[in-house]
């Protein structure tokens, strides 16, 4: 029953391919209404006939060389300012997915969107730790100087996002730091570890980069610039690792081509986070992901039954309740 | 030449196992001298008859467990206190390697030892990336709030360490960021590029973390918060994968885990920080090596020929000059 928004522009494999996506998960979920924005005469041939897909013409785009702030402003006719000005008009879209240019996708936000009370808007991104098992990462970005106090409003969205999306009661959250002990820590980090200690939030206490993959918690909450380290570094290793192994593929027989190709696929879906959907842009009143900008249409479907997932796990409520 | 204080105690595989790896150092290299610090009665008989092996006697060890500043006054007969003392005090050693607590290492050397004019000590650690090319990345974590200024002082040490270490002239420097752009990073970050691009170093601008592994550049500079967050999470995401690749061993024939073995020997040698030596304490007209606590024999031969390899590049004299 949900009705998300989809900015077509701006994907780095360009419009069809997020077209592609977009039908795919109206074929697969009856139920689900979307919108597509971006140029109409392109964008019309391809979804002619789907009574489930509507579009709102938009001709331009905003891109990552574009300053997002001035963009936002200055294209009034950019497929991510029609479409989030489309969101906050009408109450009964849930919300909006994108794989174009993340500052965009923020300041306009900030410029358009409704933020809920007391949350510091950041980016949550859900990645695969031990024996599969989810956690999200919170900021991941969004706030690249953020007060040790904002960290708390992270925690708050990222055990809604857990309980909503996957069904987890009562989330451990643990703090991102250079050590376990609790006196570990730069001086932001040391002042949200007793702020996180204050509240009612299930705190586990400080995890170290080393463990952030081991299934310890539920959300590893940081300052936005650690928190894109993390996701960058975690993500930039294990491709270091996958380009190895398909380099070892050309020194081995045919079987040996069948294995690796195995650990190939196991570790891509593993750290594939496309596979679990975008980045969130938490703290708005709306579901918001962003996909990564080479998502295909298989990852375009991923993140839109992401937003249905959280628009049925009633995210935004939840978010309200905690913070 | 070299002559080597080896720190035996605090290592987690204990006494024997350090005293082990230098037998094996000494009997690789015969110009070199060491002086293991530690209980005399306990490393005598495991050296007797080795000419190149002196042993000065200390009973205390300093733990991760003692509030470093304290246990460094306080424990007068510890291993690491003596060994810094004889450090200081005779022109003629060159270095100390130890496996012990870290924060030891870096309050006794700042209580004990001669700054070099100029530096910030950080600890820089060595890494290996894209086709086995080493990098280093300074500093992971000696300091934790660093302001700007810092990382200029870090930089012109890893230049300095792949110039004396790995023979490279004219090393390129990357700062480590949230994105490429130069208007891209938190505070200090954005000040500390335009401090870097001041410099005479061949600065190539920001490094995200995705692609520290790339082989980019030879030295990725950063404050002690993010360098600990890089080095720890490369090594838990390829530890991460190690653990999947052995587990998938249990699922093939014998052909098969052969194949597995050998892509793990790969991947730990790519990985394994030990081999490509301990992390340095640099910023003292001394060399200083911390090897990991978990150090086995080889570990430590590798850390002590780390040390000859810097003191026959004649490290301290080019990082009074690059400071």
């Amino acid at each position: 029953m949900a009705k998300i928004i989809v900015d077509t522009m701006g994907a780095d494999l360009g419009l069809a391919e997020v077209v592609k996506g977009c039908l795919e998960a109206t074929s697969l979920d009856n139920t689900l209404e979307l919108i597509l924005v971006g140029p109409e005469e392109e964008i019309a041939p391809l979804v002619a006939g789907i009574k489930k897909i509507q579009v709102i013409d938009a001709k331009e785009v905003i891109t990552n060389l574009d300053n997002p702030m001035v963009a936002i402003r200055e294209k009034q006719n950019a497929s991510i300012v029609v479409a989030l000005e489309l969101l906050r008009s009408d109450e009964s879209i849930d919300g909006l997915v994108t794989a174009g240019a993340t500052g965009a996708l923020i300041c306009g936000s900030i410029l358009k969107l409704k933020k809920l009370p007391g949350a510091k808007p950041a980016l949550l991104a859900s990645l695969i730790g031990k024996d599969f098992k989810p956690f999200c990462l919170v900021d991941c970005g969004a706030n690249i100087d953020s007060p040790a106090s904002f960290l708390v409003s992270f925690a708050k969205m990222g055990v809604s996002y857990m309980e909503a999306c996957f069904g987890i009661k009562n989330p451990k959250v643990a703090l991102l730091s250079n050590g376990a002990e609790s006196t570990k820590g730069d001086a932001r980090t040391k002042e949200a570890h007793q702020l996180l200690k204050e509240t009612n939030l299930y705190f586990i206490g400080n995890v170290e980069a080393s463990h952030v993959l081991d299934g310890l918690c539920d959300c590893v909450v940081c300052d936005g610039f650690s928190g894109n380290m993390i996701l960058k570094n975690t993500e930039g290793t294990a491709k270091f690792i996958l380009a190895s192994l398909i380099q070892k593929k050309n020194e081995v027989n045919e079987d040996g081509k069948k294995l690796l190709d195995e650990v190939i696929k196991d570790l891509t879906k593993q750290f594939d986070y496309n596979g679990l959907g975008g980045a969130v842009l938490v703290g708005f009143d709306k579901i918001l992901i962003k996909g990564h900008g080479a998502s295909n249409h298989t990852s375009i479907k991923n993140i839109i039954f992401q937003a249905v997932k959280m628009a049925n796990g009633d995210i935004i409520h939840k978010m309200e309740q905690n913070l």
